[in-house]
Formats: structure tokens, sequence, C-alpha cells
């Protein structure tokens, strides 16, 4: 066994901790611990494992460009603070930025909502070939507008789809969405990131405690932690009914960023590892072109 | 002078001997040498300058991404192996790729031809805040449409606006659309990688050459060098006539990838200074909301 294989091999065993199984009922913040850390001390502990999982990702998105026959969706969820946007920059720095395109949503327009829930979401699928980011996504759809029920009412529904069946009726066609583009070759790979409420503190606190980055402070987010056990039980909830075995939720430990970090790599390592993207082969017809250009450019 | 400032000097004069005056006639491959560095020996020699262009890239892309008051789009032409490619990568490889959104114009497809020109390249802009790199542009509709006129029949345009004059009025429309984005906050970078026809002979051979590059590599691009004459007049047409003091081309000697990645981030940078993107101050009254934030927190 090389260094390689034996570091893919670990990497593959935290992952697998983080899987929800489908099928399983999931509580917050019982049943998963936000200060997990797979048995590292801390990030310079991990340094190794973190390079390791960033030259996978490189060497797989590469391959997969080259082929344009699979796509990667990477579906992040999380509160406020959880640490979403370092996880993008993070898994991004690995990768070949053209072939990557992060996406963020945010309050759907007017425009957005005369359409279907998931239409925004479709618009912005990555394309064979490309690793596409969703920084939230449709689960907000089953999230935030189940936690803030009067955004249902600007989402002019036929009144007889807006009864207590709906969240239920979300996660059948979210499910069979995600199943329908795994099956056309797009991996869906699912990130929740878990923070505490105590970390979650700390991180709001930094961003008005440094001026450097007051601008990104938000007084909604504060006003917003009073619906923290709604939205732990819309998650809980999330997690057990939208873990399929086409596209299961990772439940990544956020208290200590670089550990989310590495855990979301090394879940999407393991999706590329599960399509096995190839460099395309040169057939004979091509070989020929290749050798009769080859000699053309010689002439030249 | 600090170091950095020495640096951005250097940077700012190396940058200015690439600038097309608006209003100069341009011949290629006449005027402007592919194989120009500047003085640096190699890239060994322009690592400190490398380095400091990238941290400059950084530090003002976190800036325009806070303040979300200007664009900046990158527009990116060259013969095929010029390295636009590996431009994009470099430069992109210093910034936070959230903000930066890259775009690759293939072939018009249908749908796209019952549109007027430019309509796909509007679409694709970046949004405030946000970096857009167009790799091929709206520029091929003067160049690559201009050497194979068959492209233009697919266009679907009015018969009398076809006429000889179309080259002149697509310089006049594209030049006055970018000055409209200048206006309104979306700064255009121009960069036109030059280079030579020998040089693109050795990239081509190292694409059949190389078993790990035979999937880049394209008959069509052999063939098309048969019309290296009539792309570099059309290439220097364009340069004469779009070269504008609201817009102007750089072109980046291309022959050393090293130098052209340097030079590309270079003309960026000089973007930026001009634009000079500031994190938004913060008012009273949000500094109010701010403690008031603090204290809930604390109390939490």
């Amino acid at each position: 066994m090389t260094r390689d294989d034996k570091l893919d091999e670990k990497l593959r065993r935290a992952v697998a901790d983080l899987v929800v199984r489908p099928g399983a009922k999931v509580s917050l913040p019982r049943d998963f611990d936000p200060g997990h850390k797979a048995g590292y001390v801390d990030r310079d502990d991990a340094k190794e494992m973190l390079q390791h999982t960033l030259e996978r990702l490189a060497m797989y998105q590469d391959r997969l460009a080259a082929q344009q026959t699979f796509g990667l969706l990477v579906v992040l969820q999380g509160m406020d603070a959880a640490g979403k946007d370092g996880v993008v920059k993070h898994v991004m720095a690995g990768m070949n930025p053209q072939g990557v395109v992060a996406h963020s949503f945010k309050r759907p327009s007017a425009s957005e909502l005369r359409h279907d829930y998931l239409w925004r979401h479709q618009v912005a699928l990555p394309e064979r070939g490309q690793v596409g980011i969703f920084n939230r996504s449709h689960y907000e759809e089953v999230v935030a507008v189940r936690v803030h029920k009067e955004l249902l009412e600007a989402q002019l529904l036929p009144s007889k789809k807006t009864g207590p069946r709906l969240w239920q009726t979300r996660y059948r066609e979210i499910n069979a969405w995600e199943r329908y583009l795994v099956d056309n070759g797009i991996a869906v790979v699912k990130l929740f990131l878990n923070v505490s409420r105590d970390e979650q503190r700390n991180r709001l606190l930094e961003r008005i405690d440094d001026p450097e980055k007051n601008w990104k402070f938000s007084e909604a987010d504060v006003h917003e932690r009073e619906n923290w056990d709604a939205y732990q039980k819309a998650y809980g909830a999330m997690l057990s009914a939208t873990s399929t075995e086409a596209a299961p939720w990772h439940v990544l430990p956020a208290d200590h960023k670089w550990f989310a970090q590495l855990a979301a790599a090394g879940a999407i390592v393991g999706a590329f590892e599960a399509i096995d993207p190839r460099y395309p082969k040169v057939s004979a017809q091509q070989r020929e072109a290749l050798s009769r250009a080859r000699e053309q450019l010689l002439r030249d």
C-alpha cells in the first residue's frame, strides 16, 4: 500500500462516519457532534490529509472536465456563520476554477417566485464536465420556508397545495429530482455544516468585534437565533427524509473550520471515486488523424 | 517607498507598454513582439513579481466583493493554444473563486443565434462585486466571423445589414456597449494573447506527442492555421478600432506562458487600481446596531 492509498483509505473511513444512513431518523443536536474531529488534534495534525484531499480533487476534476460525461453538484447547507463560504473557498482552491461554478442562492426574486420552487436551481445546475456548488440550495424550501411559513405566501402556490402535507410532498419531489440527476450523470453531494449554537455566537461576535469583518455582519442573523430550535428541527426532518441511496446527506462537524473543510473535500472525493471519471480514450481513427496533423505541422 | 510600492510601480510601467493607444493603427505581427519579457530572464526571475500581483489581485477582489458597487469584466482573446486557459487558471488562483465567474464561449447554439450577437455575452456579464472572465468573447464576432464569413449566414441578420460596412458597424456597437458598461460601474479589461505562428506549432505538436494531452487536440486547430494571416489581419483591425479610452486593449506577449500570465494579472491589477474599490464604511446607525447585537449575543 502506497502512502496515497493509505490516506485514501483513512479518508474513506472518516467520511463514512458522517453519512446519514437512508431511512435513519435524525434528531439534532442529539445525533451529531459539531465538535467531532475524527481523531485529529488540530489543523496542523491534519495538514498532510488536507493536502492529500486537495490533490485528489484536482486529479478527479481534470478527468471530469476531459471526459465531459458526468457533472458533480455540491449542495451546501448550514446555519449563518456555519462556514459555508470557507468550505467553498477551500474545496475550490484545489480545482481548476474554469471547471467550477459556485452559485449563492439569496432570497428569491419576484420573477423567480413566478416559477415553481425548483426552477431557479435547475437553471443553475452544472454542465457535464463541471463541478457546481450550491451555497444554500433548494433545501431552503424545506428549512427556511418551513421555519418562516409566511414565505410560502409569496410563492403563489395553488391553494390546495399548501396544506400540512406540503413538506412531505416537497421531500418526495426533491428526492425524485435528485435521483433523476444522478441517473443522468450528475452526481449530487449533500453537505450539512453542523455548527453548535455556542460556536455560532462566537463567530457572530467576531464579525462585530473585528472592524474588517463588520460589513459581513447582519443584524438579522442575531434575530434569527431566536428560531434556533425550529431550525434544528427542520434540519433534522430534512436529513431524515432526504438522505437517499442516490444522494445521501453528509453531516459535517463544523465547530472546527479546518475539519469541516477537510470533511467537505473528503466527501466530494468520495463522490468522484464513485463516478470514477476517466480521460477519453483516443480511437484508432483519431490516432490516424493525430499522425496526419503531426506531419502537416512538421512540414509547416 | 516600500518593497510593495516599488513592485507596484514596476508593474504599472510593464503593463503600460502593452496598451494599444486609442486611435493607433495596429498591424500584426509587425507592431508587437510575442517573445517580449519586459526585461525578465525567465519564470524564476519574475517569481517575486508573480507572487506580488496575485496578492494584489486577492486584496482588490475582496474589496470589490465587499463594496458591491463595481464589477470587473476580463475579456480574453487569442489564437488556439495561445494560453487562454492558463491565464484564467493563473489569475483565478489568487482570487476567492466564489467571486469569480469564468465563461467559455463556444460556437453559438441555434437558440443563441436567434438573438442579436451581443445577447449571450450580456447574459453572462458579472454582477456588481464579481469578476467575470470571458474566455473568448463578443470579439469573435469581428474576428472568427470575419475570417469565416459563412458564419454570418447562420446569424439571421436583416439582409441590408450584411454589407461591407458590417465590421465598422460592429466595432462602433461594441465600443458603445463597453462604454455603457464602464459608465455603469463594470470595468472592462481586454487582453489579447499574442502568440507567434512558430510557438503555436510547438504547442499543437505537444498536444499530439503527449498522450495525456491528446484529448485536448482538435484537428480543426491545424486546419485553421491556413487562415493564420487572415486572423492576424482581423485581430489588427480589431485592436485598431476597439481600443478605446473606456476600455483599451492590452497586447500580451504570449510566447512565454509565465510572462503572459504575469502581464494578464498586472493588467487586471491596473484596472482594479483605477476603480479603487473600498470596504463599505459602517454608519453611525449601523454602529449602534452592532453594539445592540453584541449585547444581545453576550446575554445569550
